[in-house]
């Protein structure tokens, strides 16, 4: 077999460990914790779903590409939960590491377009990118919300914290922004939101 | 809220179900049942990753679309083993029914543009569902054959099976139905499919 082909099915069959990586985030109907891959999954259909609420005009196919790819560096970075300011310092550096490791599976075109795609949805500067966010924001809210807000109750987050996040999702989409601060009002009336 | 909103984000919640539906494969490394959300998400970037082997020119976007969607109805339909032809019998039945129900939760434009992905996908007749096809039958090979073909052994499935269901791989690429040829035959060699 070519070396091309050979690279690139070995970096795919290395995809397939994203499956195993763990979010905070539990399932609907108070299931088990999410992984990565299917968390991925969820949000490239939401973005296609949802793409008339941009703010800006968006290429979708993009915005779903940046969706399945972001977090693949956490293969080896792991999750960082977005509410734990320690994880949160070091996360840069150990998905830097990752980025070289895994994306350097690959041809080198590939290689460099798969980094592109990371750092792009990083810098959160193009509309898809930030689009892309919103919906990384917007899909664990919707779970959550789902399950009476129990991942927020489980680790004593804050309505400040929460509203720190959903920032990124006000510069992707202001409409879906106004429906994430009812959700989140809901939950500090409520009392699993600490307000 | 609107109800164009609501609607959405109502299919969207359903969506999280998928999740919960497993596939016979098992992750590499020996590791759990495989769900479709996650199989679906693999596909995808595979697709992407593949493109440059498809046998048409394909549309990228809409290839990876078809890939996230195509599983959707067995939230309700339930998967059908490739290699179950009994069940193979009634899965078309079950998964119109589960259409109309799930994508119907949609307003009617999305539901009618859901509709047709499935329907495209299914009738493998566009290049881009012949090549979400390969997707589908090349994603589960990748991963048996990293456990030494222990899907195929397990179910005692034949050669004879497996090239039934890959003739479908080849009328979306050669070059990728080249390399599954090659994996099969491995296999028979070494005991894990019966000639």
């Amino acid at each position: 077999m070519e070396e091309r082909l050979a690279r690139q099915l070995r970096f795919i069959l290395e995809l397939d460990k994203e499956k195993n990586i763990l979010r905070q985030t539990h399932l609907s109907g108070h299931g088990r914790r999410e992984n990565d891959a299917e968390h991925a999954w969820h949000m490239a259909l939401m973005a296609y779903l949802l793409r008339e609420y941009a703010n800006e005009p968006v290429d979708i196919a993009r915005v779903m590409l940046l969706c399945l790819v972001h977090d693949v560096v956490e293969i080896d970075a792991g999750d960082t939960y977005a509410f734990d300011p320690e994880a949160q310092k070091t996360r840069r550096d150990r998905e830097e590491a990752a980025k070289e490791r895994l994306f350097g599976l690959l041809p080198e075109d590939q290689r460099r377009e798969l980094a592109a795609l990371y750092d792009e949805y990083e810098e959160a500067e193009t509309p898809e990118a930030r689009f892309a966010h919103a919906m990384d924001n917007l899909q664990p809210l919707l779970l959550n919300d789902s399950n009476g807000g129990s991942d927020w109750r489980e680790h004593g987050i804050s309505a400040v914290q929460v509203y720190g996040r959903h920032r990124q999702t006000a510069e992707g989409s202001a409409r879906l922004y106004e429906f994430t601060d009812g959700i989140i009002q809901k939950h500090i009336r409520g009392g699993s939101l600490k307000g």
